[in-house]
């Protein structure tokens, strides 16, 4: 099967899994001007989305998928939301999916980066194309300096410093990239917990004694991986996360700059203001900018 | 103040912090013939020591702690257990605190390789021999090859490697050095909440369905850090973390062969057995030697 023609524009597809963000998304892509069309995995995504144009597809129908989309005059993809991995008695076999098959199979091992590459490869080799939140949703990402009032310590900035070097080193490792950092100790790494439950850790260690500084104390340190497919994986900070440093009595957050989505960036801002909070963002290559 | 003679044999002293460790550590020596002296550390230590020559002194009282030593004839010095990070005001300051004060205060910031290194200094400097579990209790060390009657499927197998690969490659950045490995992909990272919290962690993700392989899958991958002074901070595995294993729906451990103590290694290895879990040993350079 060839390449489908297109055109050049038309709406954008939001392919929506749980959480918020489609949502967010859907009406910010709106603002600007131009249509979308929300494509609900079922199971996955949890909003209601009665109020755009809306198709359901289960998890793994490709063949599907590629139908609705182009029916609805889709090019451009952006996928948004909470994805589990599928597990094979899900997967509806029509033949999209397996022409698909070669490729889901090389997907169902080895670490997330992986799987997100597959994903890409596989919308690009039917003729759409994936767009990310750098295209989709530029206001909303991280850029380096002091993001709200609050700017970090001196003490904090040696944090960032040791944080962005624990998340440089794992980088090449495929684990998480969250790192919560106490007087340039890494007290906590993220794999696939997530990061509030990470920080929710780190209350409890300080409620145990076994750390030992009073807060507030300690940054979360959050970056990309250097191989992460950022179109379809972007890390995300959200006001839930701004709420869970607070409550672990974290001095503040530092977050890769150009590659850290925060999807309600006002709210957590200003939560994280009112609290003394800081957010910073910070350059992978530069070190903290964070003065 | 320099170097007091000690003569070449005299008991062990066994310095004691929380945990069974250090009855384990006492009743071990003194079977093999060597008598002890226990130091308790107050706060620290958690066991009832009455049955032992044992002597009780308050955390950082170094003054104190050397006239203990230099009494009782001990010249080497077994530390065990576990110990919080001491604060400032629970520092005693008599002179020989006093004169380890520039050793302590380097102590104070950076990870845990640099305080257990500074430890050994200041001992060192003042004329003790620090020993360590490759001494006192070689036999309770993981060593390489299946240690219980389970062996490691091949799908265990390619998840150790991927451990190892992870705990080499966080090596130099001072984090823990255990993660938990499910079908390649690294689900958990130990920093500061241990291993056991680790562990338990992996049942919450099971349960969560962020995890999705049925158990028994997944294993435990735990290795000293390159840099890790073995002699003061050898990473144990006890019959607790064989327990949250079992109760975590893990396939199996494995340990950097030579670098874990196995305090309750006969308990250990028969729980193990009993539940279908492995343990095995596996050369940090060679690769795993599970077959």
């Amino acid at each position: 099967m060839g390449r489908p023609d297109l055109g050049t524009s038309g709406p954008l597809a939001i392919i929506a899994g749980a959480g918020e963000l489609p949502r967010i998304a859907a009406e910010h892509v709106l603002r600007s001007g131009r249509p979308v069309f929300v494509v609900l995995v079922e199971g996955e995504a949890t909003g209601d989305y009665a109020d755009f144009p809306h198709a359901v597809v289960r998890i793994g129908a490709a063949g599907r998928l590629k139908e609705i989309l182009l029916e609805n005059g889709c090019r451009e993809v952006f996928m948004t939301g909470a994805f589990r991995r599928p597990r094979f008695s899900e997967i509806d076999w029509d033949m999209g999916t397996v022409r698909a098959l070669s490729s889901i199979m090389r997907l169902r091992f080895g670490g997330d980066d992986k799987v997100v590459n597959g994903v890409v490869h596989i919308f690009e080799s039917e003729g759409f194309r994936i767009v990310g939140p750098r295209e989709v949703l530029p206001g909303l990402i991280a850029e380096a300096g002091v993001l709200g009032r609050v700017k970090p310590s001196r003490r904090a900035r040696a944090d960032i410093a040791s944080g962005l070097t624990a998340v440089r080193g794992m980088g090449p490792l495929d684990i998480g990239q969250a790192v919560v950092v106490l007087s340039r100790r890494i007290i906590a790494v993220e794999a696939a917990e997530g990061t509030d439950a990470m920080i929710r850790r780190c209350a409890d260690l300080r409620a145990s004694g076994r750390v030992a500084f009073p807060p507030p104390s300690g940054v979360l340190v959050k970056a990309a991986k250097p191989a992460q497919e950022l179109r379809l994986d972007m890390p995300v900070v959200g006001v839930d996360t701004v709420r869970s440093a607070i409550d672990a009595g974290l001095e503040g957050i530092a977050l890769e700059a150009g590659a850290v989505l925060m999807p309600q960036r006002r709210e957590a801002l200003e939560l994280a203001d009112e609290a003394g909070l800081f957010i910073v963002g910070v350059g992978r290559n530069d070190g903290p900018a964070a003065q």
